[in-house]
């Protein structure tokens, strides 16, 4: 998301979202080349956007590739019982995406900052996975020999190492030879309703620019030499995504409300408002992040579902009632 | 700052700065009962604001009392050489403020989450501070025989206790009965050049409904019993205020762009307009947050420079060239 | 445990559990006005002893009233179901010493220091309960209405706040007016196998010197006017302790090692060579505490049991395959 | 330190100190091929012990090098005033071994587990070092141009990641290509006295077994391929060495104290009594650690120590008084 630049004229990565970038798309219709599928269970609907060519991924600013977004506005309100049917589905996608045989060795990779809240969602998944890979102390002993071995790392931000998060995690892959990466990291959204209640998986990585952090270097099948997926969730907005959605709601609810509404009304679809639009108040608040104020309890909540799913695909061997113990 | 209704027509408290709620009132043409001095030291202007009745307090939505504003836009830069001159300034204005002998006893309280990053000022700054009440193995030999007795505490929040900071600090204070208590916390503020900037110091204590957390009972010499000093540092802007204030940006640069500029300049004065905009972006703007993105390094450095102020201004034995390192 | 007099003749509370207070007596034939029971479930001994009498208390060690203590040797091994094996018994006892109707309010009390792994138990069961007494956001929807009002705090230790645990606990009784008071602590055990295996329910609270930290006010229901109930589990056991039972261990080894094996196997049965051992070795050993190296492992394991014991007995609306999820 | 194994028969490895294994060899007479100097600054010693070759090397249990030990019991007092004596001595002896000229490149790996207090030593003097490869946002301004490239890792333990903390930083060291690798450590030592109050640099790097943690693979110049220097500190001693250093304490106090004692004060010189001794205690002690009470305390101001001294010799640019404020 916001890079060093503050954000200007990078407006296709304001969202990290797929879904959103593809709905953007649509509002400014140009689609071809993307499917989108959906399907509900219960209070969660499961959207799938495969982006089939760089055509396709020129317009819409995401790479290509298949990327499946559950949304759960249920865990905004922390109920331990949705939060279990949710790490079901999360687990299910993430199976048919990960392809593992019972001894697929996997790297969980948890990006951002333990410093910062809103960007600790990945340190803060890997405290809660079940690490395997050393047959070590940490291993519940009636578990042994299920597990495939998995091992973790958390390789903090620029700013607390010095070095890029792909130097580490491209160094720590070369020597460890897993056969999987998954990435897990804070996104941005557009829409405030998806922060801590929408879950990304994508087969395509992580790329510049994505998530709270800054990671400049990406971490791909490409980079990495193996299969790395990215699991996402929107922990943030970016402020002038807030003021230009704020707009587009205010300009709409002023239509009619007389002739000065209906002038305002005319604001926001024109690209050369926008344009200036963002460079008057990207000074301002280009390096701004809008968070729910409960963000740490959320972020909190996501993180165990998330963990939970991990252990529970990684670690079939482990029975469902035990998810929220083990991933703890 | 916003409640569980989610700040709907709290317009006057949507910000904790005295000085920000003084300039709104000016904005809007009401000032009787208040004054204002300034003084500049290098980079840093030091602004007082009192208070002198109910009737001023209602208009500008302040307690009446002194309340003096620090504005060091060089803290975000992060130097040390800079935050040394900004702790004597405060270290200044604090001593001005508690009034203490050798021997005040003193009850440091540090407000907020310390689980949340941007309301984790006030427990970040109380592990900072040299606490000597107990005459402890925590004191450096070379300064006993010093140190008056200051206590400490981080009470927490609600959610995490289940009870009220203020009943909390009231039993603390009931029990241990200190000459002096100062609490420290985050605060919401307007205009997010103030966050982790501006360092407000008032004699009024704290209200409800201030600070980043939700302090539903007062902490205020009437409640205490004991002169009660806030020191507050702003640490988020809400959703709404951002969007108010980009829209006024927005307005005032598309004036004189053409016909449509000049209509949408006309609005924002009305205050009709304003609350009909509260009214459509509170629900889903209502408890967002606005942070900067490196909050974590800026929480961190604000506290440093309020601990080592509040070090300075309560065991004078200490040189100045430790500041820096007592207030770890 | 070990007071600032680095515990030199403070013999009789080298350990916290009245159960080892005993055996000592038992030893030194002194066993008059206490009562002991045990009984079994599976890997898991309960054993109560009741001292009945001043007289008793003051050869023990321990003050009047019931202890129970649960060993779980399987605890070492960190098996999630052996854990909700001895959740389950925990909850049984506590419930006994409760007594506690469906509305009964109730204050926990995490003693001890975050920062430091062996004292940090109390704050870590703290961080797993289920805070109700405000019946805020941190609730879970489907819970409403099923929870008695409970709330928790960890006060931190002297040299973190410059006051007495007991000062801060006794203010916060008195706003808070629970009816009954649960403190959380570390204790010091003399026998290593002991160490984050065995729990300790006692109804006479805390006393000075008890603990892995050093509480000089007692928490009693004397001092704090309700029922006081104390649950601690040894973390540490004191250097000069090891070195005792150690000594004792080779002296026994070494009886019948030839006519040298003879003479040092007369060693530590006299009062007055141990006297002298004591004085010996405390200059070096008095302030030394002896922990498992993967301690943090192990105090998050028991505080995992401790907090899921206290959720299941606080709040039984809630479903026995929640523990893990809750005690979180 | 102990391995898996419980440390039966590593005795030489019982202590991380070249200093006190030289000591345990004088005692046994066999100190061929090992130098020994000392010197003294105020209230610190800094003995400098060189093993020039491969026998010597297994006559005492530590591979040939140069190792320079400061103590300085005054740390113990966590005095600041006595803390930047030391911090300017290690300064001295870092930038001896480090040889460096301004633009050498350096990556500092903090071992250990942030988890467990004593093992944290590492981890926590990471915090603390002014990470500026990235020349990042974390630099205060007044230092940018004069700063060398530095990273800074704290790979965590086996249990946390499931990999081998060699492997991880192996794999950095190759991607990111520093000319000189540190790694700091938490150590095991004999003598309690050591206990935070010693700091070896050693340039022979680290090696299988050394550390509280258990670290496997080796971090040397042979391993990582460039120079790699241990700085170390001994947080623990194993409680089968306090038990064996008591029992020569105690059996020299018994000397004399007629005819028992004196055949008491025959025992441990002897070889056979002291594997016995160690087969018997083995089975209980073997992985219990010895701390000194206010070890939280302790590490951090060694943190404190360390950190303020890398920063020193790796920033030169940066004015003594500035020590404390940086090393945060």
């Amino acid at each position: 998301m916001v890079e060093g630049d503050g954000g200007l004229g990078r407006w296709q990565v304001r969202t990290d979202l797929a879904l959103e970038a593809h709905e953007e798309a649509v509002r400014r219709r140009s689609v071809a080349g993307v499917d989108v599928e959906e399907r509900r269970h219960g209070g969660v609907s499961v959207q799938s956007v495969t982006i089939r060519d760089e055509e396709a991924a020129r317009r819409i600013g995401k790479p290509p590739g298949h990327y499946v977004t559950l949304h759960a506005p249920g865990l905004r309100r922390r109920s331990r019982r949705h939060g279990r049917e949710v790490v079901a589905l999360l687990a299910e996608e993430l199976g048919r995406v990960l392809d593992l045989d019972e001894s697929t060795s996997v790297l969980l990779v948890g990006l951002g900052n333990w410093n910062a809240t809103p960007d600790a969602l990945g340190p803060r998944v890997i405290e809660r996975v079940l690490v395997t890979r050393h047959l070590g102390e940490a291993v519940p002993p009636e578990l042994r020999g299920q597990l495939r071995p998995v091992a973790a790392v958390a390789p903090g931000v620029l700013g607390l190492t010095g070095m890029e998060t792909g130097e580490i995690v491209r160094g720590i892959v070369r020597e460890v030879r897993p056969e999987r990466v998954v990435c897990i990291d804070s996104l941005a959204a557009q829409d405030p309703d998806r922060l801590c209640t929408t879950i990304q998986v994508a087969d395509s990585g992580i790329r510049p620019g994505s998530g709270v952090g800054n990671h400049r270097a990406a971490l791909t099948r490409e980079t990495l030499g193996v299969p790395t997926i990215a699991v996402g969730v929107p922990t943030v907005v970016h402020a002038i995504a807030i003021v230009e959605s704020s707009l587009r709601t205010v300009t709409e609810s002023f239509r009619g409300r007389g002739r000065w509404g209906d002038l305002v009304g005319a604001f926001g679809d024109d690209e050369g408002d926008r344009a200036f639009l963002r460079r008057i108040l990207s000074p301002k608040l280009g390096e701004l992040m809008v968070t729910p104020k409960e963000i740490d309890l959320l972020v909190r909540e996501v993180a165990w579902v998330v963990g939970g799913a991990l252990n529970a695909v990684l670690h079939p061997g482990i029975d469902l009632s035990d998810f929220g113990e083990y991933a703890q």
